[in-house]
């Protein structure tokens, strides 16, 4: 972990130290050498983690893992989403096996969105996974509402679902969800066998299973941790789980998929990405003047963010716009400039990947439903 | 119906004419010729009905239709069971597809009983039925833990009681059900799973199901009769329900799995027969004398209400046990006897059933799982 990206000194509003202190989620230790080829490990943005130990003991042994994501169909893909799935696709190239649970009865029971929808969502998502370079054919990508092909697995997935509200009370949804409806609950049960059902005897069996996050979702893991010790008839190992900081939204706040000004599209042309990157939040001076003078911001400035967490793979050169930007030498503009002919390079390279997908996707989706 | 039979006469403690009334619950027309076969229907043991008319039709007419019920597998099988076993044998008849649910996560959730110990009682259920007469092979017997071997079917059935979640609030569930916990919760929307899945696509589609209950499980038929109109995407036709009168326990009071004194279970033996039922709550007068003079009263006497729910077929016998008895002519030891000596035989012949039928059921078990 590089020191000068430790996360508790880029994000101003979330203190991690206090949450990693209060939460008992612990800091990344020195990694693995392989580790530094994925800037989100180099760079310090999977800042924490649980039970982490025996995923390295995994990769160094060759032994079997999991690695376990959702997929929301709502919205539309975004580099955003990027964040987690460089993760993945990182994890697929460690030896993971990858799983990916479409969340279709989450979002039917929490917005009342149909199945049909949701299909046609995460194929969109699935477009962009595949144009990034994840090889959806050796992921165990599933439909919450359809749980495979085979009879006995979709039995087990649903009884470890059942079987969890048994070592449950409300009080502790309550804790982990807010206010709960009987939906929400089963979405959140649902949730749960995503998280513990990879180790059933009728799917990999007991193995390793690491879930990528945002520390917003920790309370979800920890609740899955605790009922996992009380589902004594199955000998699960508890999960590990990492925890990534915060993509700031292009306007400085949060981003979101609902607002198209927060974010990058994956299918944004050049003239809107230059238009948003140019306007995005920045941690520049009022004027040319006072920013010689007194110097930019990087921690708070979106487009050098954006750098550090993507788009500037170079870590020298990173650092040398870093070093110009928080002295005044460089300006605002000047870093956005360099982020907009990033980000067009890369969109228009993915875009054309993205058509390519197509096939690949549609002969994968069909494969999961028959 | 037979008017001398009404239910609410029968039982002191419930009021059958006020739960008709309030609930909406319908009394039973006058029926065809055929349901004069079941001693049931002819004495109004089963009273009332939601929606009956359909089911009737659909005998009529010969089309498709469904008898759906559950088996809670604990305990063992005892004569009280047989009340409902006896309309299931008789839709058999009628040309319903049965379908039956073994509640084994409503075990699980409800008192932590492990599957492969509800599969075992299930399997002693299950000789039970097939000893009275039940043509397993064409039913549809499951366990709520696997549903089935298609993976079609298993995900359509699981992801109704996902869907049902999302249609329904706590509030009303702590009116059906009391107090809820996450675990009676999932078994409450298996539950409404089990009745409404006949209907789906994967199952039978679209047609009317029927669900004899007793009138206590009524909240369940009109919470699940709530949810079905709010579930658009479906086509269900709401669940037709009959209810039927409880049957006394040995002892006067509720007859339980759990009090062996309160019931003759399957297994009895000829020497714990007539003990149970020699010593049952009767109707009888304190001596011979008063007995003489005042006459017994045959609708809280346990033996002759035993007697009228099975044992005694013949209408014109029945109807003069009642009136020897009710005149004082006959003495509860006199009418103890006669049942004591039809339930000895009939006992000893499903006995042998029983153990003939061994090899059925686990032939049958074994298809269901595989």
């Amino acid at each position: 972990m590089v020191d000068k990206f430790s996360p508790w000194e880029i994000e101003g509003d979330l203190n991690y130290a206090k949450l990693i202190k209060d939460f008992g989620i612990e800091p990344m230790k020195v990694l693995p050498e392989v580790f530094q080829e994925e800037v989100l490990f180099r760079r310090g943005v999977v800042f924490g983690n649980r039970d982490f130990g025996r995923i390295l003991t995994a990769v160094k042994e060759k032994k079997k893992f999991v690695m376990m994501t959702g997929l929301m169909p709502t919205g539309r893909f975004h580099i955003g989403h990027m964040l987690l799935l460089k993760q993945v696709i990182f994890w697929q190239k460690m030896g993971a096996k990858i799983y990916i649970a479409v969340a279709d009865i989450e979002a039917y029971n929490a917005r009342g969105q149909s199945f049909v929808e949701s299909k046609k969502i995460a194929r969109d998502y699935l477009l962009d996974y595949d144009a990034l370079g994840l090889d959806l054919n050796k992921c165990e990508i599933y439909f919450q509402s359809e749980r495979g092909i085979d009879a006995k697995k979709s039995n087990a997935y649903y009884r470890l679902q059942n079987q969890l509200a048994g070592h449950v009370t409300f009080n502790e949804f309550k804790g982990a969800y807010g206010e709960v409806t009987p939906g929400k609950m089963l979405a959140a049960l649902l949730q749960g066998s995503d998280m513990l059902h990879p180790q059933l005897k009728e799917f990999e069996g007991s193995c390793p299973v690491l879930i990528p996050v945002g520390i917003d979702q920790d309370p979800h893991i920890r609740l899955t941790r605790d009922i996992t010790k009380r589902v004594k008839e199955y000998k699960f190992i508890p999960i590990s789980s990492t925890y990534h900081l915060f993509m700031p939204g292009l306007t400085g706040g949060k981003m979101s998929a609902s607002d198209a000004n927060s974010h990058i599209a994956m299918t944004d042309t050049a003239a809107q990405i230059k238009k948003k990157i140019g306007s995005a939040f920045s941690g520049g001076q009022e004027t040319v003047e006072e920013h010689r003078k007194l110097g930019g911001n990087p921690d708070v400035d979106v487009a050098f963010q954006y750098l550090k967490f993507f788009f500037e793979e170079d870590d020298q050169k990173l650092a040398e716009v870093e070093s110009a930007y928080r002295s005044g030498e460089m300006l605002s503009g000047e870093v956005k400039k360099m982020l907009i002919e990033k980000v067009q390079v890369f969109l228009a390279d993915h875009q054309e990947k993205r058509t390519k997908a197509e096939k690949v996707v549609d002969k994968f989706l069909y494969k999961v439903k028959n």
